[in-house]
């Protein structure tokens, strides 16, 4: 078993915490081997980057993604850029449909994770939303273990209103 | 040029964040190419885990550490497990000399980052040492982008002990 998981948008957007706490909830408060990674440099500050995690049943040679199952997209430009590598046939793709105005497939699953959290719980919450989105759709990692990893990496006082974030976006997705 | 740093120790020294902040300092707030990976699986559970900075003027193909040229053990067990990677000859080890008791070389540079910390600013705030001593010996960051990094990754509200925690590590290294 190998699952991949890729979370792309621009600095400030936390898509490395979010890759962390993804990582933790598999890794260490679950059984996975897994490796996370992100990557810096002119790709950044041309305006977007990303942050990957790898689980998997047995040790993991190759530590980047090479067809995510799941990629979420949190700007124009790294959809773009990085749609073309999602898993075909069902690999699933999500994009912050508050953000992305041009999606290249009728089947992305679209949340508008900024505009939830601006109006519902803080601007730099958006990925905790877009975490509640990965659990609910990644079957090798548990609610108990995303909340926990959560509570371990956020500020002392703001666990109540990162889990409720995470919570809302668990919920946004019906399977 | 590739220049590569390993840190390793246990769940809950630091070591996921600084290697973050490094990894920021040179490749968002300086201008090199940066990767920047973690592990975790049976071996963190086994007692230690790691993080590694990759650093180059060109795009990164391998993401991980091969022959470190900087590398911290915080804990015995990385110290056993990891010494023997360090880049020959000038490879930089540090080690956190209030927790490993058995330094396999002379060459060591020993630093009780854990007693300074717990001493002189919070218990929890030894990987900021750890990161003043590796932006001392590593020519590739700078000081103020180091800075900068710190101050956008820790709490809001610490950022000024987090600084003078990284300042203590930093002056602690004579070149």
């Amino acid at each position: 078993m190998r699952y991949e998981i890729r979370i792309a948008g621009e600095g400030g957007q936390g898509v490395i915490l979010a890759a962390v706490i993804l990582a933790e909830a598999a890794g260490v408060y679950g059984d996975w081997e897994v490796a996370q990674t992100q990557s810096y440099g002119a790709e950044v500050r041309g305006g977007y980057s990303k942050a990957e995690v790898v689980i998997s049943d047995s040790k993991i040679d190759y530590h980047k993604a090479i067809r995510p199952d799941i990629f979420v997209a949190l700007n124009q430009a790294s959809c773009n850029t990085y749609y073309r590598d999602l898993k075909a046939v069902d690999g699933i793709f999500v994009v912050d449909s508050s953000i992305v105005e041009r999606v290249p497939t009728n089947k992305a699953i679209k949340v508008p994770f900024t505009e939830i959290a601006r109006k519902e719980f803080k601007p730099f919450m958006a990925n905790m939303i877009v975490l509640g989105v990965i659990v609910r759709m990644c079957d090798h990692i548990e609610y108990d273990h995303a909340e926990s990893a959560i509570i371990g990496r956020v500020p002392k006082g703001t666990e109540y209103m990162n889990i409720e974030a995470f919570n809302h976006g668990y919920e946004e997705i019906k399977i």
